[in-house]
């Protein structure tokens, strides 16, 4: 299965609460398009959240963060990992 | 210990065997600043690499990227996670 990271840019001042409720959005409605979100990490200074997960392709992705209120600002399909 | 993802935005084409060498390097000498990279996520076609550290500093994780040749273009600290 093909492994993303995406990245939102706009969630300047997120909490552990905010980051954890969208997280679990995601898991809730992620299996209607074969989506695994792995982990999502936070930098509430500059606003970035970078998110991995493993899914069939991008768009699959985004669906699944659209419906759940975030959709991301850019990704990236992950082919090489160390 | 804080926790960063670094970017690297100009890493086009980069290989499997070329990530490998290039985290291996930064492995090498990461112990003189405290730093401890746990892995690097690679899209060859954007060119991007994520890497994720526990550190002392932003700075500290930039010395050993540096001295191993391969300078981030961006830096977050990551102080949420989900």
């Amino acid at each position: 299965m093909p492994q993303f990271m995406d990245v939102h840019t706009s969630m300047k001042g997120v909490t552990a609460e905010q980051l954890h409720a969208a997280h679990q959005a995601d898991l809730a409605i992620q299996g209607e398009e074969s989506v695994d979100f792995k982990q999502a990490w936070a930098d509430p200074t500059t606003g970035h959240v970078f998110c991995l997960s493993e899914a069939p392709s991008a768009e699959a992705v985004q669906r699944i963060h659209q419906r759940a209120g975030h959709p991301f600002d850019e990704v990236h399909e992950i082919t090489v990992t160390a």
